[in-house]
């Protein structure tokens, strides 16, 4: 239960579409908090349903499992089948994204019941007489239309001319009654929600940059032509997903200067984060970017070598904002008529207000976020990264994506929400697509294994999607500090196999490591000046990220979270693991070091079956995806070498 | 969720309980399918709640814990406490039997958040002169009452004339703050129903018994006059509740022979299942057994001992019911005319005929059969035992307890239902306060573990209160049909100490083990003839049953079912268990032999903490409940041996 307005007009529909009755239909699977909030699916893969079903009594129970878009009046349907002790399950494969609902219906099969004893008695010897006559009863009571009803009629017909039981009890006749006679008990559960994106939703490697920063003259601002040019190389690295930081005026009020100084000095670019100025807010561009047209082309050129642009969305305004002359009544002032600075105490954030969610019009402010997010999808931007979603309303996300959602239900919404467990599985549950998460920091292997046992066991695998980053602009982990490649290569690959979305900051390539003395963040941060790198200098990881990237480009089983299994290996500073696709079609090893020294290890992988031809077998040879090479499995497994400063993964493909 | 009708209309009411709002309260314990049916305690009880409560932001939370009888208006508050990881819980503890509901509030502390700033502000050393004003602003809004408005109003004064914050920033003024301002983001949860109950539901040991084997002279009919006569035994046995199969006048027609013939002789007493003759029908006492009055001494004599009578209340007629004629409509017949007697193909039971719950009628019925239960709770009858519940509606049981224990809270419902593990779960959800069980057959130790840690783990530790019988009048299990003493004492001791409730169906005390042969079923059933027995005879185990008792009687922690762990010991053929009183001042160690052979087990005890005095310590010695023997724990264990031919169950309190 969760003790929240339903904010959508569909949620109450879905509680509407329940029929009581005296059926137990219980312990529903896949559903989140009762149905309160959408299980999540990528189009083409199945929905297996599950359920218990049953009432008092002894008579035979029929269930279906109901399905239809949210827009559609019509349910389509899929008789469930009886498992095993009284759980009942059915499947379902949605072919478009948008929202959906399933629900699953019950009801006695009044001629089964009848037949099911008459059978027992038949086999018992006994004289069935009065048996018939009840039998024929229940076809004269059917309800049904073209063939069955002419089968039944006749099935009847024949009964009562020979009076033999046995044209009662035909397969097809059991058939077409059980959906043809009045069914005064059906019960129908509420509705639950089922959202259906695309395949980016769960699988998609993110580059992470600062725009102004992709010039190649020092000190220069970078514009979007700059960023056009850095395309090929990022693309050659295989990424899926370009993701610019705010690419809006900047404030000149109370900007921060370098290293997040609290005045500037003159040049200084301020953070990108400080959105609104005299240009123009969340919907402008900073002009020494470009124009919205430059912007358009750098879309435009993503998409030509098949990447997509994810943009930041920060609800967050400069002090130079058109908002704040324009809706004052957004902002909060101080009892002595001051702006109210966002502060997280002691800190401040003095080139920051943020909008108040409490104001008299906070409908109005609502519908000017949405309109910022569905300008950029007028141009072309498929893909939000949300900034600090857990400081707003939590039902304001819930609109939000709903509404832009219901016009463009192939956007995609990532969470960037730093806090607390629960929260950020909530704004999952809201509506969010993707969601960061703590990988940052999990560096031991009992802490990468616990955590991801936690993102892949029901419920969270079916509503909480990762995107595991290894750095941020704001997050240099302690342990990246060392600057030890073969780590770097071991956070990526951890990233990139253990979940479908993974995320590097740019700088990681080329094993950028320089704190703030104590502190997890980068010393010189772009955030508060323009950097020029050279994206080609010695020892970059370039062409092993490109490795890594192509490797999960060729696996299915690599492009998604949530069929994941840890293998049990001897060696504390080795995770290994298996994979499979949705689907079942493709198995992936992984075995990644988390320590620089060489391990041997034994991956045992007993238990573990294929797909082979139409069924499955065990895996008979491990294939590794980077040099093709072939393990046989022997005694149940494999005895592998890790040699972390060659390569700190190893990845394989499973072979029947 | 479960699809099934609110019969009851509190429980619709408890779902307009709800104020909705922004916080999310969620993961709510106890609670059971989300607050449809009741979680059940025992008066005296206390009931922890949990839920994780949170919004967005980063806002000081309250949250407090509601509670109330049905009846009452108003709500009981108690503060929640916030634990961990978002997860808060509050304790109350009912103090009288009855309908309960609770829910849980949670809202923003305007003042406390504005405080916790402030505090974070003047630690850093930072300017509060605003801070102060907007806190002394809120102290403004304040609707409180007396003593606390006095106060808040006194601090703002002092604050007003000495511009100190040190006056806004008092703990006392914290604590009435956090009460008295609006709070426009409340959110309440639904109610949640708790149903409270006396401790005969949770603990008691049953017996039962046929009246008419009572009596003493070879085939003569007992009377309830030799029911009396039989009470000291049972009493001296040490039990609190004797149960009695149906006490109504048995039909004529088609009336059962001696094991269950189809046809009776001469002088065949008849099932007492076939209720209802020319004599009345469940509201009469069958002639031979003696008068209303004279079963109304009976109930008087068992009080008198510190007993209860259990009554059965088997929803079914024998085709002599008066009801048959009185309300024909209630009874279905066939094609020609005929009457629609009980059948399970291929078994009949032509003494039995069914009411018909699908009858026009139906709600007439349903009043009907809730009156039997009051005419005999109207004879002082506060325990009824239900026949085959589960062949019933079970929106009919829900409605039929609710009506009777809105009157009497104090009656208690056992629910005989052998049937699938959900149904029963089911039942005991529909309101049932005890339920029969599986363990009839559990043998072997991993049966016997897993089973228990089914019933004692969430959810069903608090909705399904077990009642293991070692035997009833229709199950002689294969496993004691060897007759076996050691093996009766091992399973009296295994019933009587892994269930709070547990039973014996008379003739168990004396190894009563002859079978029809390849069934689980007594030869020369008394349920088709009368029995005389020397209930004295050689090899009857009658002091073995009075220890087991007298030790429930003096151990708490035998006294329930639901704190249960079992110990990890090296026998296959040994299970030992630690059972924990509610309140936690009572910790019991059992270890019962499960072959006959003589067992030394380890019994590892590291980790286990007992009362002692106002806290906790671990187990120091353990001390044999029958024999007063001290066992000291050493290197976090003690060594015990069972002899079963002896005793093949050692009990014993945890000393600190």
């Amino acid at each position: 239960m969760s003790m929240i307005p339903p904010v959508n007009k569909s949620l109450q529909a879905a509680e509407d579409v329940a029929i009581h009755g005296p059926f137990h239909i219980e312990d529903i699977y896949p559903q989140i908090d009762g149905g309160r909030f959408p299980v999540k699916r990528i189009v083409g893969e199945s929905v297996e349903v599950w359920a218990d079903i049953f009432r008092g009594g002894h008579d035979v129970t029929r269930a279906t499992l109901l399905w239809r878009r949210e827009s559609d009046a019509r349910w389509q349907r899929t008789p469930m089948r009886h498992h095993d002790n009284d759980r009942w399950t059915a499947t379902f494969t949605p072919d478009e994204i948008g929202r959906y609902q399933y629900a699953i219906e019950a009801w006695t099969d009044a001629f089964a019941s009848w037949r099911h004893g008459a059978e027992l008695k038949r086999a018992a010897g006994l004289d069935l007489t009065l048996d018939a006559r009840e039998g024929a009863d229940l076809l004269a009571r059917a309800q049904a239309d073209g063939q069955a009803a002419a089968m039944i009629a006749r099935q009847r017909q024949a009964f009562l001319s020979s009076g033999d039981i046995e044209a009662l009890l035909a397969d097809e006749l059991a058939e077409a009654m059980a959906v043809s006679l009045p069914a005064p008990d059906l019960t129908r559960t509420r509705g639950f929600p089922l959202v259906i994106d695309r395949l980016r939703a769960r699988y998609g490697a993110w580059y992470e940059m600062i725009p102004r920063s992709q010039a190649t003259v020092p000190g220069q601002h970078g514009t979007f032509r700059d960023c056009i040019a850095r395309l090929p190389d990022i693309a050659a690295m295989g990424f899926d997903v370009v993701y610019l930081t705010p690419i809006h005026p900047i404030g000149r009020t109370n900007r921060k200067g370098r290293n997040n100084a609290p005045t500037a000095e003159p040049g200084d670019p301020g953070s990108p984060y400080a959105i609104g100025a005299s240009e123009g807010g969340h919907d402008a561009v900073h002009p020494e970017l470009g124009t919205l047209d430059d912007f358009r082309d750098f879309v435009a050129a993503c998409r030509a070598l098949d990447m997509e642009v994810a943009l930041d969305f920060a609800v967050q305004c400069s002090p130079d904002h058109p908002w704040l002359t324009q809706h004052p009544d957004w902002f909060r002032r101080r009892p002595d008529g001051s702006m109210r600075y966002a502060e997280n105490p002691p800190k401040k954030y003095e080139d920051i207000v943020n909008p108040d969610f409490e104001c008299a019009d906070v409908r109005a402010l609502w519908r000017a976020l949405r309109d910022v997010v569905l300008f950029w999808v007028d141009q072309d931007v498929r893909i939000f990264r949300v900034d600090n979603p857990h400081t707003k309303p939590f039902d304001f996300w819930e609109w939000l994506i709903h509404e832009v959602q219901a016009r463009h239900p192939d956007v995609i919404f990532l969470s960037e929400a730093f806090t607390r467990p629960k929260p950020m599985k909530a704004l999952a549950k809201r509506g969010f697509t993707q969601s960061y998460t703590y990988f940052t920091w999990r560096t031991a292997k009992w802490e990468i294994e616990d955590y991801l046992r936690e993102l892949t066991r029901h419920p969270e695998r079916d509503f909480y999607r990762p995107n595991f980053f290894t750095n941020t602009p704001d997050i240099l982990p302690f342990h990246l500090q060392s600057g030890e490649t073969w780590l770097f290569k071991a956070r990526l690959a951890l990233a990139a196999t253990l979940s479908g979305n993974y995320g590097i900051y740019n700088g990681f390539e080329l094993i950028e490591h320089t704190p703030i003395p104590g502190k997890e963040e980068y010393l010189d941060s772009e955030k508060y000046e323009i950097k020029v790198r050279n994206w080609d200098q010695d020892g970059n990881i370039k062409p092993y990220i490109a490795a890594i990237n192509r490797a999960r480009r060729t696996r299915p089983a690599l492009q998604q979270t949530a069929n994941l299994r840890f293998l049990a290996i001897d060696d504390g500073n080795v995770t290994a693991f298996v994979k499979e696709a949705a689907d079942g079609s493709d198995t992936v090893v992984a075995a990644i070091a988390l320590s620089p020294e060489p391990h041997e290890v034994w991956l045992p992988l007993d238990g573990f079956d294929v797909a082979a031809g139409d069924g499955r077998r065990a895996v008979a040879a491990l294939e590794n995806l980077l040099t093709q090479e072939r393990l046989p499995v022997e005694w149940g497994g494999v005895r592998i070498r890790i040699e972390p400063d060659y390569d700190p993964a190893l990845l394989f493909r499973c072979l029947a």
